[in-house]
């Protein structure tokens, strides 16, 4: 058997230029101890091969293995008071696709994650309705399902930039959002059941939770693409996502998934709660606020390289990969800056965007060590471009949490590390 | 507030006719018991909106809550000798929309699953190659990286059912099967690089498993959409699923699909490996085998109602729902029938079915007590239609394991519980 390690003819395929001279030279790595001595194939330890592994009945409800014990949500301790009013950010910096796994998607809670059996759920629909109706879980069950897959965002997600750059990872600047498929039934179905009036205007939708985090909602969004969700990515939803129901709101923000869903009032008028007054409102820089201000608009970020997955290979070929999603519709185009937003390059979309979706793009390119001011810029089919923190700032100052869609800057070094900056 | 539980005017959407005396009747049996007394949103247990729950700081990598403890994947103590050889089945009929969450995902080893650092990894190609080359697992990451999401069956799923009726559930009769959406790099990319020669007419595929589960797979399909896979629903790949890398060969059975893989070699002909010969050919009446037996035909399953999903509601709307997939193309259409094949009625496939990956399907329908021999036919874009037990046995008699897609049908009673049956 011939391993060669260096010479090699030159690819034949235009855009992998320069990956043969990098993989050679990486394997020269691997290989060169070995050049005259032992099959590459065989490294120190090799158990593996030498005898048998882990029966089936291991693994009941598998976990990942133990490699991989830093892919996990995490928290930031000084962000708030209390961990059950807090959240647990997607290690979206170590993920690749699109699809969220539950175990590591995002939580946000505001009293805490509670236990809700199936047995002891009920959700009401009443107010401004024909029959005020009470759903049992078995109920829900019933009705025609729907399947679709929709990220969530917290509005907050990015708030902390606003003042600058701040956290130092994508999975803390950007990780307030999961994607994952929901099943479940459209509220369109309930609400109909229930009939609702022609005055009926909005809904204001309840939590079970000691909270109850009530949202008010349009009746038009209500009736149009929401789901009464019981599963998602396949399976039951979990304790931390609302399980056993939660509201789906396709493309707005995450705080109007309303979890352990338990009653859905239609009304009138909104009823201006907590969590859409003292919160979830954009103060401008003349201290008056927006309001509703419920859809996601588009954005993107690079998840690699970025502060907590630097280059770690050497000069060559180098995969930049990171998401894109709008609140608008389906991710048309990403571009991506490596000089901090001077010149772009488009990146190509692993798949055609979803509406409401995640995207994945990657740009296929090459690194010999140079700084990058690493950028991406999401454009979606409304035809809306991801603005920059300075656009934002101009028109929204600086006293806002929430809604910032802005154009992320990472710092990649001539080391491969890279830092969270702001470019102006 | 007003709460009635039982006159309610007619739905105005016809396919939902009948879910009012139904739904009402349901809440009946919840209501009645309060209907002069407590609030009917109040059950005997109401902890979770009185005290506050869980923070985020107990669910690093989250688990599937306590009450879906059932929910799990599960072997059968007889099929096999030994744990470390044998198949631990995906929950099918508990689960709903496509995707698999790897914590359930079907697995089965020839060894066990072995435990294989990505430090420790090594790719090798070689053979007929221009260029022998060892990637690890940093070089894979390397190069431009595809997303997709693929079924993957077992040859044996269902199996046991050429001779007759014998499980008893979804899981154990089709659970031998997962779908997730894979991240890696194209099978093709890697053999460009290192450059096939004009003889080379197959690819020989092992893994570093003890076993080594070798598969020849010929050229065009190893050139055509086979992938390197590192990621499945966006995380890393579990250890019971091949963790660093796999090898993913969309729509053909699961065997050739080489988990810990470690070497491809590029070869003028097949290998006739023991894993293709002794095993995964298909034996006839005479006797004699059919081999290279590699796409998955269209197949299809209700998984509920179904032996391990009871209907447990009274009269009135049902959902019926179940999976289709074709290792051909897209399935197009799925029919439902209610008595063993008699009579069909066109199910509603939840989205537009893609190239070998499961589609998820919705009979909403009405049941009323009476007995039912449900049974679903899946179609895919060739034409292809599934055929019944009976039309299989006719072709290739019952010696054989592999490759058993036929009809499945479930005998729900008057009780709602579910057997699995035959019919002729």
């Amino acid at each position: 058997m011939t391993v060669r390690f260096t010479s090699k003819k030159p690819s034949r395929r235009a855009f992998l230029k320069g990956t043969l001279a990098s993989t050679a030279g990486v394997m020269a790595g691997a290989g060169a101890a070995n050049a005259a001595g032992p099959d590459p194939l065989i490294t120190e330890k090799q158990d593996w091969a030498m005898g048998t592994g882990d029966g089936v009945d291991e693994t009941p409800y598998g976990l990942p293995i133990q490699f991989e014990g830093d892919v996990i949500r995490r928290n930031v301790e000084w962000l708030t008071a209390d961990t059950i009013s807090s959240i647990n950010f997607s290690p979206i910096h170590a993920l690749d696709g699109t699809i969220t796994p539950q175990g590591c998607a995002f939580e946000r809670h505001h009293s805490g994650a509670i236990e809700l059996r199936k047995e002891d759920f009920r959700l009401m629909i009443n107010g401004l309705v024909d029959t005020p109706l009470v759903f049992t879980y078995e109920d829900l069950e019933r009705f025609p399902r729907v399947n679709k897959t929709f990220f969530l965002e917290c509005a907050a997600n990015t708030g902390m930039e606003w003042a600058g750059a701040q956290l130092n990872g994508a999975q803390f600047t950007h990780g307030m959002i999961h994607n994952m498929e929901y099943s479940g039934v459209s509220l369109r179905t309930l609400l109909e059941e229930a009939g609702v009036k022609p005055e009926g205007k909005w809904v204001y939708v309840e939590g079970a939770d000691a909270s109850s985090n009530g949202r008010s909602i349009p009746i038009e969004k209500a009736l149009d693409d929401c789901i009464i969700a019981f599963k998602a990515n396949g399976e039951a939803l979990r304790k931390e996502h609302g399980y056993p129901v939660r509201l789906v709101v396709p493309g707005w923000e995450g705080n109007m998934w309303v979890k352990w869903v338990r009653r859905i009032e239609v009304k009138e008028i909104a009823v201006e709660s907590r969590e859409e007054t003292s919160k979830y409102t954009d103060t401008l820089e003349d201290g008056t606020a927006r309001k509703w201000t419920w859809v996601m608009d588009a954005k993107s970020v690079v998840t690699s390289p970025s502060p907590q997955s630097p280059i770690k290979h050497g000069h060559g070929p180098l995969v930049i990969t990171g998401l894109a999603w709008s609140g608008r519709g389906a991710i048309t185009r990403v571009d991506v800056s490596k000089d901090g937003g001077k010149t772009w390059e488009t990146a190509r979309l692993a798949n055609p965007g979803q509406p409401m979706a995640l995207t994945r793009f990657y740009l296929d390119t090459e690194w010999n060590g140079e700084e990058m001011y690493l950028q991406s810029r999401a454009m979606d089919e409304t035809g809306y471009v991801q603005p920059t923190k300075n656009m934002l700032r101009e028109i929204r100052g600086e006293n806002s949490v929430y809604h910032n869609n802005c154009i992320q800057t990472w710092w990649v070094k001539a080391d491969g590390e890279a830092e969270n900056v702001e470019v102006s």
